[in-house]
């Protein structure tokens, strides 16, 4: 038995990718004109379902389920990033439009509605999750009144000029019992172990360091070694320590990067005066990411110790980890089983909407495989069949919440 | 006994070094206006000591010690890096004026003369050693038409505009038994070992690496640690070994930089697709050099079996050592002990125009101290007491050689 229409969501989708359309991917970062006009025709769509549905004054679409005391949300963001894919965002968004729509022609369940969000400016355009944290009431005006685009735009200036006209749409606490979004996974775990429904057991944590040692410039050719303060060599040890100490340490499912060093000022034969480089660590546990964390600062104070160089490190990012709801995983668990499709617990490695919403309600997320696991790209890609798939197993967890509510 | 005038060797450097002035130090890059009127002086000056004196074609300064048939050759530069200092190569060359001067005054041992010799573009605004290649025959009209400046200017429009008029002066095989050069020791050894002298054994060989892997970019959160192609942990592996290893591996004087490094695309949360770093390695002994090219070269080797990420890498700069004259060197040792100088006897880590000229003759160097070990900058400087010292025993030298080859 299918709770959703597939072919429609697929169409849906479709018609969504048309606006800013870019060879096969999409261009439709928060506030561009484009984004405008997906959000109004998204709105469209939803009054057409039955929903009660409006953009609100920083631009988040909610349709609201009719003639319901309780509703479930689900959503996700229809802006992208520069040159991205045509599902990150707005496969969840559809999806919750879909099962909301089929719940409404069925007319089973009127217990439990289904509200439909899209968040605007997930991506970060201005500011990343500014429509879920408006909609979780987590923004004052004055947060609202100091943000600005990285071209300089005040976000101020981007709201007057879209002119949305609604008031703020807040979440009901009385009304919202979970969240739950269905995404693409955005990494290659599932298609590697042949898995179409991903139940996310939480949304990392993020720790990112940057390290930076300071010594002295010297001619590379005229000064011994035992007379360097070598600035790249003592980041050098430490870098090889993390690489080789922590497979040992992390947890499994645990991930980190050092993605971006530098040695100034950078010539051959010139011994490094200062380096630095930036660590990021990644779990879904607060303790192992505070263990990892305090293993990097044990060794930087050795590297100190050792001298002549000197060793130190900032915190340039620093967000906690967001537990997913286990009971509706348990739920997205058994509803891909009834589906024949065994599902993989794991982490969600990137930010969502869902990073706001579960600390308000019991949220939950469903990855599909991203096809080589790509996305923020116009080759982003999923098979329909995949995500028919996903959004079937999303509206028979919506059942079945609605039955264990009931 | 002083077989120099110190206070007129000082006020020579202090003359030479109004020419380009910036501040403390010296603004006088190769065929610039100040380095072109820096050469008329020089040639004035060996006119006035009673050389035979000329500007070649391509800007050397050479003055010939009248009626002897052989003669020492001492010079170094008067050309320097922008924003320089007012010893570097000067010093060498007034050396060799004051030394021929003084001997040109007493009269004594006619048989040995000293030619006096500035060596154009030595610091390479247009091409590394070009004046002592083209003094040793080592430089084509092809070659020369080929230089081009760091802006594009090429040679021969410099070499026209600056309009030396001389044919090319060579050295004469039949005249010149040896070159000596005095020289700051643009390091910090002699300052920290408390020596006033330096003899130079030889001056190192250069070789230069660039490694380079390449894996692939992926989201650093969403991509497990084992499903990644880390470019930058793969250089990491690498670098740390040579850190580590390097040091039980490298002769007493070896001396090796890894000056530059970079990941690509460089982002904290994008796991690197490409990364790169330039390792230097410098000795006066061949065998030394080619066993670290092959250590090197065997880890590389090693990371690339391991795989996933490839590694490899290509030389960026090859330059041979150069053997200095033990016979001269023992003598100058002699001379520096004679003045109460203890000498240490080092490797010179910068090139020298001795490079070039000890491939066609017995060449030697002395070093005096560098203070602070600074030099190709404004704060260089020598104390005058070490820069007097440095003089005398090169002439002592001179006498020693003139008595051996009598």
């Amino acid at each position: 038995m299918s709770r959703i229409n597939a072919a429609r969501l697929i169409a849906d989708l479709r018609s969504l990718a048309r606006f800013g359309q870019a060879g096969s991917g999409v261009d439709r970062t928060a506030f561009s004109p484009q984004d405008n006009a997906a959000r109004q025709w998204l709105r469209g769509r939803m009054a057409e379902a039955g929903l009660d549905a409006q953009i609100d004054r920083v631009g988040n679409v909610v349709g609201r389920y009719p003639a319901v005391r309780r509703a479930v949300v689900i959503g996700s963001h229809t802006d992208t990033v520069p040159k991205g894919g045509w599902l990150d965002g707005a496969y969840g968004v559809i999806c919750g439009l879909e099962i909301a729509r089929s719940r409404l022609e069925r007319g089973t369940d009127p217990g439990l509605g289904v509200d439909v969000a899209s968040f605007q400016d997930e991506e970060g355009t201005f500011l990343p999750f500014l429509g879920s944290r408006s909609f979780c009431g987590d923004l004052t005006e004055a947060d609202l009144a100091a943000v600005k685009s990285r071209d300089g735009t005040p976000l101020t200036a981007a709201l007057a000029s879209a002119a949305y006209g609604g008031a703020v749409v807040r979440y009901d606490p009385a009304r919202h019992t979970a969240y739950l979004e269905a995404h693409i996974e955005q990494g290659p775990r599932l298609e590697a172990e042949k898995r179409r429904i991903g139940v996310v057991s939480g949304i990392v944590g993020i720790r990112r360091l940057r390290i930076f040692t300071k010594g002295q410039a010297d001619h590379a050719g005229t000064t011994p070694m035992t007379m360097r303060k070598d600035a790249g060599a003592a980041l050098l040890r430490l870098a090889a320590r993390i690489v080789a100490e922590f497979p040992a340490k992390a947890g499994a499912e645990t991930v980190w990067n050092i993605g971006r060093i530098e040695f100034r000022p950078g010539a051959a034969n010139v011994v490094p005066a200062e380096a630095e480089m930036v660590l990021e660590i990644r779990d879904t546990g607060l303790p192992k990411l505070d263990e990892l964390e305090r293993c990097v600062a044990e060794w930087i104070a050795d590297g100190a110790r050792q001298g002549p160089v000197s060793i130190a490190s900032e915190p340039i990012a620093r967000i906690l980890p967001t537990a997913m709801s286990p009971e509706i995983g348990a739920l997205i668990a058994a509803a891909a089983r009834e589906h024949r499709a065994e599902p993989l617990a794991m982490p969600s490695g990137a930010g969502h909407d869902a990073m706001v919403l579960g600390r308000f309600m019991p949220a939950a997320m469903l990855f599909v495989p991203s096809i080589g696991g790509r996305s923020h790209d116009v080759v982003e890609d999923t098979s329909e069949a995949d995500l028919a798939l996903g959004c079937e197993v999303l509206a028979a967890t919506v059942e079945k919440l609605a039955r264990s509510s009931g």
